[in-house]
């Protein structure tokens, strides 16, 4: 039996029951892949109804924990039938225009994993689409749904950190989890910058980024980047697949307070020090006065991100609503990855965004 | 009664007794300084005969400490003194190359806080005046004599490490401590500098820096530095006098296995990972294959590094011996803080060493 | 609609598709069992074909996880279904005798929560029915399946660790997940006790145990037991429901090296300490000397413990073998926990097991 | 030279200059002597004068550090030395009783290290003969002047922890600094029962200790205590010479906050959790409830403890103050002690305090 022919009888072999729920497509079932199909899984108004990965044994095995899911290796099965309403896109970055541009035309919602594309013209293409369209276009940036990124904006918007001076971010691990020669960049940075953009409501002005690629020729697999804000504000970033432990590590310097968030922590996921340096002004010859208060971790909900990011997918398609993450974000962070890699190629180079 | 006075009734009051140890006079007696005077007078074959700071109140304490040592507010005291054979210098950076320069002409040996001086000129030229005096000239790069950072020196010439391909540096903490408005890639990066330049036994060809200044104009207090040395070796540095947790953290990446030295942990200070990344270079398209193994914490000696600095200090005068960390290691170390300071006046630009 | 009208309703609402897989029914959803029937979804070899629990609202959402899948608040349906080959029962303490004899006298194999009974006597009973009726009875130890304690006991059967000396476990947090009036002991000590058998292979000869309740009167929520093996090897215990930070920490002190199991870490959770204390035996006047070494952490496996075990259960039926935790383990355990029990309504006094 | 002669020599050796600091002799510079030298040095209004232990080597290095100050091998030439007001006693348990004794009975103020003395008999005849001789007599309860300890006792004064309910404290490490057969509990406990006793001002009625020997027959290494206060408050210690590695760390519940003050902790030692369990009193079946909060972090100076005790001592001297560590809470301590050694001696039996 060839694999299409697989295929096919998995995907007729049962009639799909009615339902009100929300049918979905997902598409690519690689390391991403199955976690979104369980979240979906669980959302109570959505229904999995089709799941389609090029390599059969990946999918076979949600036959028996989604009785009744259809299989494919072909995604256009999943854009001609009528009954799904949504596609998930959780693909090889280089695929992500061709898939989200066809489910779209096929009257599709689309949420596309992060980033939204691998090009900003693929990206500004598909948000132009999908107005057009009037459909849902929504990326996965998860973060966005973490309980302790929305904390920390909390704590932004009460002015208790004061106005944000710089922002260092640490993201490195062993290990690269996509094979279309994407550098870490592409891999690691949508989070950073989907995070920050979201705490500072700004966009960076112009990046500056090094990368250097130790296993695989030309393939950055460590990266800096630098990014400056308007007013002054910056943002530094270390990505790395080349690291001897996990760090998920982002720091907030304010003129008022300070936040650490660690995501690796278990419990004190979120810091805050009371603590900063100040200019003696009266002083004609001015000190630097330095002082340092308490520490306070605000109690974190634990939650899964990615099943508020499921959630909110179904609840925008179900009550028209636009998505926190939608394309245009999808957007900012692909010209913020654009320019970085281009940045990279010309030696760290100042690039405008 | 003035401050000169007051110095002048310190200086008298007693007479030196005789001893066969090395006599040294010590300038300058702010943040640093009593860490200096308080290993020197452990030193067995030291004796600390003087002690010099503009401020009186800050060394009238050591009377009490050290009985019968000699306090003065002039540095020409010291200079002067036949008795003296050498000279310890914490003081601020603008100053150290004519306190040093003086004390060398006057015969003394010398050491130097990091960094040996404040320009690469007169670094070059305390190199040339050490040399026509034949007088020791040392620099405090502490770290040097720092068990942990011999361990992983010992590490790297073993090979068990392989090539070194990349070391990320953070040394983070709130506040500073000098006053001569140099930024903070004067005050950190030179401790980097140093144990970098002694574990690869390279010199960096460039350096690109950047950095800011939050809390007092003109003085960074944040600076990025990525430094480029041959064979594609690189390092990253991150400093900064603003950040809300200290931190003393290097990563060495090595091709076989990498090396995590946190210099704040209480016992694993050094962790070597036996971890790595490879290609699969029987496969036509290759992949790459993650190793994760085991993670050892060598056993550190819990000493004082300034103890052993002060001791060799002590020990090359006796025994006539090159000091492991000599002005020419200052030198190197001066040329990259001046490098790096003017990339970071170019916003960054790549600056040849 | 009654909820036994519900149960009915869910209950005849489909017929059972064949299968060659085990085919289970799952007693109990409340804290752990949504563990267990997630987890026996996964065994390939496993249907989960019913749930049972009083509360239907608990159970309900798994008709949409496990199309198909059987729900009622009747346990005797389960009981009575021919279909149904395995019991998995996670129910209230109190209950184990009764549900578990049930299933084994209809002839079924069963795999009870720890523990396994809430006295020696009804433990003591199972085993017999079991032995009587050829079934298997296994005890859901979970951290028996867990590879960093099976890790321990590698090294402690290599010989590396030497002659164990004490053992000292820590095991705290807040809040407790058993609504039936067991105390503390009762919910935390089981894991601790079944881990240690394993590890020594050694039954305590007494036990000392010190509880006291602070939240609810007569339920201990903390409590200390010291346990005296043969030969002198001791273990104590901590536990509480009242502590600020969930701790779970063993601590394994041999002649030769040292162990520190800390389940809560995510990368180094066991740590191998080549240190130890010996006698100067050559001394007249012996003195103690210390060894400090260096500290490994061995890889360990990232794997879920349940699956291991749902997994072994049902091998253990397909494959007619005997549980690594058996009823015989399961009796050790309660025996442990009774002697336990008397001893803190005796204020302490040793009671022999 | 024999030892004595050697003796003789320093003591002679110079005039001891006139000062209107209290003049303090030192008897025992093992393990912690000379940290009392050193603090006792830096007091301004303290003079080390003399200094005294059975081996000349460990004291000779002093001459170095503090000239002038005059060594012997006998302490009878310390207690009679008329220019001494003050002595400090830092030898082995067993002898306390004998040499701060002899001190009093000479009319010099006494500070002895914990424990005061080696039994309650022994402490009683001290407290007695100080208030004969209306001299001070303070015990060496260090961390009563403990920065973090002192800020507990704040917290606990302003009624935001609620009752106390349990304390846990372990304090285990590997190794022990004494020499004359007490066992880990002499060593150890003080602490622990010196902050408790100071925390909750009550004293215990009875205590239940267990303890082991493993390296040196008939001397506990390792031991658990059970105390029992007024009031049902507990508190649980474990102590340890054979320990893979250090832990300082007591836990504090209360009612309505949780401590956690983790000593090895660089910044964050003290944590208050604002955490609780409460029934539901409404309920006519009351059910637990568990609450998670904030996590605050207190700032807590950074200090030698030491220090402030040596200030204190003198400072009590000088003012004819009573001690805060005096003879009567020394006292106090080594009737815990006492009798958790009678309780370790039969095997964990209550003993009445």
């Amino acid at each position: 039996m060839s694999k299409t022919e697989s295929g096919e009888l998995y995907w007729n072999h049962r009639k799909q029951e009615k339902s009100t729920a929300v049918r979905i497509g997902i598409i690519g079932c690689g390391y991403w892949g199955p976690n979104l199909i369980r979240n979906f899984h669980e959302v109570a108004e959505a229904e999995v109804s089709a799941i389609c990965d090029l390599r059969l044994d990946r999918i076979e095995p949600f036959l028996k924990k989604i009785p009744g899911v259809r299989l494919t290796t072909d995604p256009k099965k999943v854009f001609k039938d009528p009954a799904i309403e949504a596609v998930v896109i959780a693909t090889p970055i280089s695929t992500h225009y061709g898939l989200a541009g066809a489910a779209l035309r096929h009257g599709k919602h689309v949420l596309v994993e992060k980033p939204l594309a691998g090009t900003v013209r693929e990206a500004e293409a598909l948000v132009r689409l999908a107005r057009r369209q009037k459909k849902i276009l929504m990326v996965g940036h998860t973060f966005e749904y973490h309980p302790a990124v929305l904390k920390i904006n909390d704590l932004l918007k009460s002015g208790e950190i004061g106005d944000i001076q710089y922002i260092d971010s640490i993201r490195v691990n062993l290990g690269l989890y996509q094979f279309d020669n994407r550098n870490v960049v592409w891999d690691l940075v949508p989070h950073d910058i989907a995070i920050i953009l979201g705490w500072l409501n700004a966009f960076p002005e112009k990046v500056s980024a090094w990368g250097q690629s130790f296993v695989k020729k030309g393939v950055e697999d460590v990266a800096f980047l630098r990014l400056q804000f308007p007013g002054g504000v910056l943002a530094h970033l270390h990505v790395s697949w080349l690291a001897p432990a996990k760090i998920r590590r982002m720091t907030l310097v304010g003129n008022r307070k300070m936040i650490i968030y660690d995501d690796l922590e278990n419990v004190e996921k979120v810091k805050i020090a009371d603590q900063g340096a100040h200019l003696s002004s009266e002083d004609p010859n001015p000190r630097i006065n330095y002082r340092m208060g308490d520490i306070m971790s605000p109690r974190i909900p634990v939650t899964e991100p990615l099943f508020y990011e499921c959630s909110h997918f179904v609840d925008c398609i179900m009550n028209h609503k636009k998505p926190k993450t939608d394309g245009e974000k999808g957007l900012q962070v692909v010209r913020v990855l654009e320019a970085s890699d281009k940045s990279i190629k010309n030696h760290g180079r100042w690039v405008r965004i």
